[in-house]
């Protein structure tokens, strides 16, 4: 066969490009021009230069540099004739005056609680306003106390604890970084009586057991410290003396002990090096094999002769928290946003955590900029968010989610969020509506590396575990292998898309890319220009790809004939999930009826070492049998409502522009049904009854959180109304269903 | 209810003692008299004298003390009376004449090699006749070269070096003891092309990661050195000079080349202080997460800078190996054989190893003569036997077995094995014929430490799994939920029984407590009286057990009515292994298709960092489907002939004398059954075709190895040939059994 032969064969076969979700073919064809065009004006080497810019000094909340980076974000978009404008809230922002860790017995140590600079990393040597290592929203403390070594400090490290028959009332705990939010570790400790709360890095974890040490390498090094906020965002994100509602001038605010988010005990975080000698020093039982980090010592649980001395006192400041929103008014549906948004603020210069992410925002909104100024409308309002005070606890983002909540309850339809963002695989996690969406957009964006699509990419990570790499999830294995779509992870917190999905109820996304860099600078001194550019993203390649990737999204978010919101995948979750929970009582229930035959026999007593300090556990209450019906019945709704509009929904894009409204009105509210106005039980602020940061996992996610946490602490009476009020709102979301069916016509 | 009259039904409801296997009830009852009789004598105080004794000075195979202590023993049974006589053997044993490891590249540091005494430990100051620190059977050798890091050196490891693009071709290897015995690591080594390998004690293996350190607490320091041999015992035990036979005067010796078991390239065993700057000092690739240790550095492949200079050569010395044999004759049955047995060299003073189970064993052999004096006499013969040269090779007991192999192929009923033990839970492995005769000893000891007996206290381990304890193996647990038999694992190899099990086909057992004590004081100075006496065993309580567990044994052995082998285990065992092969044939194809599918597709290539040096792997042949056939329809038939078995063999104790002991000689013989002449592919001398140890697992057993690791190594032609071989065994098994029924008038 001829060359010129195969050719032609080869253009015979060239596919239709397949189709776009809320587009017709021919919009499809004119959203693919759009996008090619935003593709033309997306530079890295800018991105680069600005990541230089905005990280150059130390621009937490409140600096002056992080002034500078605000007016001069602001400026960018004055100079691409963007309207653009500074929200100003005002926040408390507590600053270190004070920080003393000494070990007092065995012997004298006193810890050194600073980062020096390191050769090669010229902002390293920047300590003007450079934040002392600390955690923000610590209170005030002088305590001295023997230590306790609790692991990550999550409830079920305390159980080991207790069966090992250490006690950590009235002595300071030290805990690792990892396994949780560092926000629960002193929470959990103080509500076991402790008075103090140290938290490291353990190099296991993040340091020299990972890879070589920065600058030699990317890895914490030993004197890095991970900053960070401690106050109780399980509760409420946002400024902790206005819960609720913005922090704007003459707002109400709580004087500082009426603040539940702040922590209840002194916290300061610290290195390695200075743990070491803590560690070293501790008595009492050797800590379990998984608890054990990578020190060159044998971990101990404590009960002497470690003894230290926490001093912590601060200033606690009202600084202002800027934000930068932008706006491109939309030409048709112009009540319809799509916002995006992405902090700007760091602990120190921030490289990284959020600069990475934030050029790719402002690179974007250059393009958009650029296709504006040569004559393109977007049909809905596109919104750019650059928020500030992310760090301390989404300050930014809530503050300006609180203040607007009315505007954006009418008019929110979708949140896109980044944040760090570096080189390798795409990310995302999100609302399950838009599962098939993000599928489509990572099908239409290039691997750098490699020619493939990203989606491909990240299927071949699911299908594979080299020996070096990490092993696939198994759902993004199924899903892989089957060429489904891919599986968008449910989202807790950790970044500023919090206040618009959980608190608002608007659909949300978070992208990013990674799984090739690595390292261990993440709220150090260290998160600086040299170590992104050296070790997370030397070529800019993949911030580029982000760029691309969030302007596809954005732009066929924005332009859409009908919202692209996708119900199916949805209710499979809900489904899922509530199988989870259903199976976790069923094996708690196993678990329990076991664990007391076992205590009741004697056997877990003849189990032990009877020369050791073991515990046994008390025996706990039977697990009932709970009703899942109202649950079981509402997702079987759900799925006939489902059915009906699957049947209909192609007909969208036949209807006119009016009843194209209409049915967009629709389908923007959906993921509002999932709220209800009371919130979680306990923390009412958190208004999403299918995802929520966890209460004692912090940044991790818990799905139906209200009955799947309720089962776990085993309180069967609110599990069983928690599943009422969860069947209420799935059944509110097949009614809002049943509603665009019939402007389907169905 | 009155307390007379509790007591009265408490009386009334006392069961009566359960049956023994192998006995009738009134025989019983005289065998339970015998035990407690024989319990009376066990004295823990005595046990303690001779194990300081024993430990006072090193005593290797061929030092002076290891005479001495031969003497003594040899004294101590002549003392009791019992006919008891020295069996020497001349065997090779190589001992150090120079030792040299340095770091020649990227910076001068020369290695220790040395275990300096320690406070409080007398014997640490010992050191004439200090056996240094070295693998017995390394060749000579000084080589010179760069280090590549091979973890635990098994073949898997070699795969993921591949894809990591690193080679060991001319290399020096450094591996981390464990993950296989130590003689693996220089074979596989060798086969790659490596030219040297050190092996080194990772502390999070075996060091203060495990606990606190000696002489503080019980783990190996950072100077303490594994020993051992690295003979390539997988092909053959015992002198590598004369395989297969007895090492007396005028037994042919091969030369030193033509010895198969002498190591293919120089080894060396380090401490973690020496490996550290040698480890510090590699580059290349980072480690894959699970092969890294507790050292405080970032674990390296290799690929330089570090270049290390290693020199050994060795005294090849021909040294008299001495085992103490004593013989309680049977007073019925003569010739049936009842072997008991365990080592009495050391690499150092060797406390635990083994002494802690040779004074067990002199106990038992001095309460069994206390009880001859008193006019008791087994039914049949008993042997007890003090091993020489164990720890270089299974010196002693391999000699002593090719020597008499004749004799014991015609007596040889069981024989019972223990070696190093402490604190804690019973456990056993062996024969699994004798899987209900051992669950029945566990059931009549009685516990010290909880005053249960020692099977429920090995089921509450089975069953629990406490938040500091290892969890249980799921076999394990699912007898002890079930009150069946105790799982009696098989046996690898690591101690006498090899050849008696494997060689000879004599059903064998190997005893020992533990699992409350722990420390690294293996093969070290540190193995020590002290050692022993503050962190394994202190009180001698579990001494005491093991000499009544193994008594009991013994006694029950010797003086059953007829021997108490029970075939259903054993068939269920033999059932349950092929049908893992079967089930590891499937995987492997499953695997290999989806591997080649990966390759062949480009998801492996796309799932890989292109800027790392990843190797993809080539594509495998595909697995075919097995005739399996061969063996399911052998073990229908053995099922078949235990039906008819079980359906008479209560008849067996209704036989007259000489009818018993006709059906002993049948059943006696049946672990014979299980040997070919043939022994299995490339190692004849492993004639057993249920139990052996990997050829690349070295201790770690392989059921059905010849099919299992023919499978494991793609060689289909040798699988198939395997299992029709394998299959005729358990047919000969069942025919045997057969004969046993038609004694029993079935």
């Amino acid at each position: 066969m001829s060359l010129l032969l195969l050719a032609s064969l080869a253009f015979a076969q060239a596919p239709e490009p397949p189709p776009i979700l809320g587009f017709t073919a021919s919009s499809a064809r004119a959203e693919r021009e759009r996008e090619a065009e935003f593709a033309k004006h997306i530079d890295k080497d800018e991105m680069r230069a600005w990541l230089k810019r905005l990280s150059a000094k130390p621009h937490a909340v409140g600096s002056p540099y992080q002034k500078e980076n605000a007016e001069f974000i602001l400026g960018l978009y004055k100079s691409w004739g963007v309207d653009a404008h500074i929200e100003q809230y005002d926040v408390l922002f507590p600053t270190p005056k004070e920080r003393l860790l000494e070990l007092v017995t065995p012997q004298k140590f006193r810890a050194r609680l600073g980062e020096p600079p390191v050769r090669g990393d010229a902002t390293s040597y920047v300590t003007e306003d450079q934040l002392p290592t600390y955690n923000a929203y610590s209170p005030d403390g002088d305590v001295t106390g023997e230590l306790v070594y609790v692991n990550y400090g999550v409830p079920a490290d305390y159980e080991i604890l207790e069966a090992n028959g250490v006690d950590v009332k009235g002595k300071i705990v030290i805990s690792r970084y990892g396994g949780s939010w560092r926000g629960i570790k002193p929470k959990v400790a103080a509500e076991h009586g402790a008075i103090g709360c140290l938290i490291y890095s353990d190099p296991r974890d993040d340091g020299y057991f990972q890879g070589d040490v920065y600058p030699k390498g990317a890895y914490r090094n030993e004197n890095g410290v991970q900053r960070g906020s401690i106050a109780d965002m399980p509760i409420y994100p946002g400024d902790p003396l206005t819960p609720g509602y913005g922090s704007v001038p003459g707002a109400k605010r709580l004087s500082i002990k009426e603040a539940q988010t702040i922590a209840k005990i002194p916290t300061l975080p610290i290195s390695y090096a200075d743990a070491l000698p803590l560690l070293r020093n501790m008595g009492g039982p050797v800590a379990p094999e998984t608890w054990r980090g990578a020190l060159p010592i044998t971990y101990h649980l404590g009960g002497g002769p470690a003894k230290v001395h926490l001093k912590v006192a601060f200033n606690w400041n009202t600084v202002p928290c800027r934000d930068v929103v932008a706006r491109f008014p939309g030409s048709e549906r112009p009540d319809e946003w799509i916002i995006r948004g992405n902090h700007c603020d760091g602990w120190v210069t921030g490289a990284d955590d959020p600069l990475s992410g934030q050029v790719s925002l402002l690179e974007e909104a250059k393009s958009l900029a650029t296709m504006w100024k040569a004559g393109w409308r977007p049909k809905r309002t596109i919104i750019y968010c650059t928020w500030d005070g992310e760090e301390p606890g989404l300050l930014g983002s809530t503050e300006f989610a609180e203040t607007h909540a009315d505007e954006l309850n009418r008019t929110g339809a979708v949140y896109l969020n980044s944040d760090s963002s570096g080189r390798g695989f795409f990310g995302a996690g999100g609302s399950q509506s838009l599962e098939r969406f993000v599928t489509q957009v990572a099908r239409d964006i290039t691997d750098p590396e490699t020619g493939l699509s990203v989606l491909d990419r990240a299927r071949a990570r699911a299908l594979t575990a080299t020996g070096t790499g990490p092993a696939a999830e198994p759902d993004a294995k199924k899903a892989a292998e089957a060429k489904a779509d891919m599986p968008l992870g449910p989202l807790g917190s950790g970044s500023d898309y919090s206040s618009f999905l959980q608190h608002l109820g608007i659909a949300s996304l978070n992208y990013g890319y990674g799984g090739e860099g690595g390292g261990g600078s993440y709220h150090s001194v260290y998160d600086s220009f040299e170590h992104y550019t050296r070790f997370i993203e030397p070529t800019f390649d993949y911030e580029r790809t982000l760029a691309l990737t969030v302007g596809a999204s954005m732009l066929r978010l924005a332009d859409a004939d009908v919202l692209p919101f996708d119900f199916d995948a949805l209710a499979g979750y809900i489904s899922k999930y509530s199988d989870e929970i259903m199976k976790l009582s069923d094996d708690l229930r196993t678990q329990t009826a076991e664990q007391n035959k076992l205590l009741a026999d004697g056997t877990l007593k003849a189990s032990q070492d009877p020369t050791k300090p073991h515990v046994l556990p008390k025996p706990k209450d039977p697990v009932p049998y709970l009703n899942f019906a109202p649950l079981q019945n509402a997702r079987a709704k759900l799925t006939a409502s489902l059915k009906s509009y699957d049947s209909v929904k192609k007909n969208g894009l036949n209807l006119n522009a009016s009843q194209q409204a209409e049915l967009d009105r629709a389908l923007l509210t959906t993921e509002r049904m999932l709220l209800t106005d009371e919130g979680l039980p306990r923390r009412p602020w958190y208004r999403h009854q299918i995802y929520a940061p966890g209460f004692y996992t912090g940044y991790g996610v818990k799905t139906i959180p209200a009955v799947r946490e309720a089962v776990e602490q085993r309180n069967w009476g609110e599990a069983e109304a928690s599943i009422k009020i969860v069947a209420g709102v799935v059944e509110r979301l097949a009614g809002q269903i049943d509603k665009a069916t019939k402007i389907l016509g169905g």
